[in-house]
Order: structure tokens, then C-alpha cells, then sequence
């Protein structure tokens, strides 16, 4: 974590493609390694690595299970922090909507329970939608010169 | 483009470390590809590629332009669909500076040209923030079976 940039360091713990594609497994309800393997079709040594990595930095949590006549196993659970990882994937997943969209409309929707349709932008701190145009990436003191 | 997931689409476009370094700097304005291999430290074939597939899929456009006594070069601009990453790129800023922190601070600050403190979240369709609990990713008759 040598990056004074929160990006950079973000992208290490969350930055390869399989781990966004766990993540979002995770996000829907996803907790074992056996459904993760054969729902991302991902090999069994890179999905205990990126696994390993998402539980070192608190992104999930593992928790021991017994199925009946089975050895014990672990479950990955989302931390609270990991589920703040659903801006990122809705951001991912609203791009790829409009600017790759695929031919049969978005496989997933994002919405409320009541099912009004979400969408991910930049707000102020009274809540309000703030335009794209209007959104500056200022650099404080803490910037590398 | 194969995926009917458009997290998945989305990540065949950005989804290498690089790629998303090279779009932190293409949102605070660089464009020429001498100050993203200096600003980036990364491999010239490596900065090539990375910049190819994101002009072939529309999210920067080359523009020539010359200095005085050298040959024409390529500037890369963000596209409209370029600028819209910035949503992606403020959600993995605002999980590190959350879950990350640097010990001087972040060392860039989202704000409005008024200085306003800006974040990223989920928005309902009156442009009101939506707590995070209430946010459910709903799969629809395109999710593959």
C-alpha cells in the first residue's frame, strides 16, 4: 500500500478482473467456494488467491460451515466495507449498460425493494445529484510532487 | 464482448490496473502520451496497448497536434462515454480513502467548482441518494441461465 493515491490503493486489494466478478457474486448472496468456481468458471488456485487477498484487507469474512457427512468448510461473507463495494460494481455495471449494451437489454437491474430503478452518481452533502459537468478532481498537500 | 453481464463488458474495456490509472489521468487532464508514461511510470507497449483498446471502444479519441520543429503526434481525449467513468473512478477513490487511508490524507478531493464536498452513491430516479441497504441487483430473463 505505497500509493498516496486512493484509486491506486484500491485497485490493489480490488483490481484484477476475477475479484470484481467475486465481488459480484458476492453482492448476490454468494458465500461458497464451489459456487464461485463454477458460476465464474475461474481456476480453483486463482480463486483461493484473490479469495485470500479480499479476506486480508477486510472485504470478507470467513466463517466455518458442516454440511451433514461433509468436513468443515468456510463460507465468505461480505464485511460491512465490502458491501460498500456495491458503488463500484453499479458504476461498472451502469457504464456497461449504456455504452456496451447487450442485445436482449441489462442482465440485472438496480433498484429498491419496492423496485424503483437506481442509478450511481455524485452527490452533495445534502443528498442532491450533482451533473458530471459540475464534479472537479482537486489535488490536496498530500499529492506527490 | 461476451458476457451478458455488463460489469463483466465493462471490465474486457477498463478492467487492468493500468487502464484505470491511465483514466485518473485523463480526468485531470493529461493527454499526451509522454506525460502518462512519465506521470504513470509504466512500460511505452504496455501504455500503447492500454490506450488502443480505449480508443477503439470510444472511450478517449486521438487528436494530432505538433510542436514547433517535431512531427505530428497524437493527443487522447476523453469521449463523452470517457468522462462517464468518472463515476467509477470516484467510487474506487472514495472506498480507499474510506477503508485504505493514506496517513497525510486524500491526497485528491471530489468537489464542485464551489469547493462542495462531493461523494458517490446510489440515486433514485428524482435524483435523491438511496441508502445502501436498499439497493438490490434484480436479475432479469437476459441473465443466462
Amino acid at each position: 500500500m505505497e500509493s498516496p493515491c486512493s484509486i491506486a490503493r484500491t485497485l490493489e486489494v480490488v483490481g484484477e478482473r476475477w475479484t470484481f466478478l467475486i465481488l459480484r457474486e458476492a453482492l448476490s448472496g454468494v458465500t461458497r467456494f464451489a459456487t464461485l468456481r463454477k458460476n465464474l468458471g475461474v481456476a480453483p488456485d486463482i480463486l483461493s488467491d484473490r479469495l485470500a487477498t479480499l479476506t486480508e484487507y477486510g472485504v470478507l469474512m470467513r466463517e466455518p460451515y458442516r454440511e451433514p457427512g461433509s468436513r468443515t468448510r468456510c463460507e465468505y461473507h461480505l464485511t460491512p466495507a465490502g458491501r460498500e463495494l456495491a458503488v463500484v460494481l453499479g458504476a461498472l455495471q451502469q457504464w456497461g449498460d449504456e455504452h456496451l449494451p447487450w442485445p436482449a437489454g441489462p442482465s440485472v437491474l438496480r433498484c429498491t425493494p419496492e423496485g424503483d430503478a437506481l442509478h450511481v452518481g455524485f452527490l452533495n452533502q445534502r443528498g442532491r445529484e450533482v451533473d458530471l459537468e459540475a464534479v472537479r478532481f482537486v489535488r490536496t498537500a498530500a499529492y506527490p510532487s
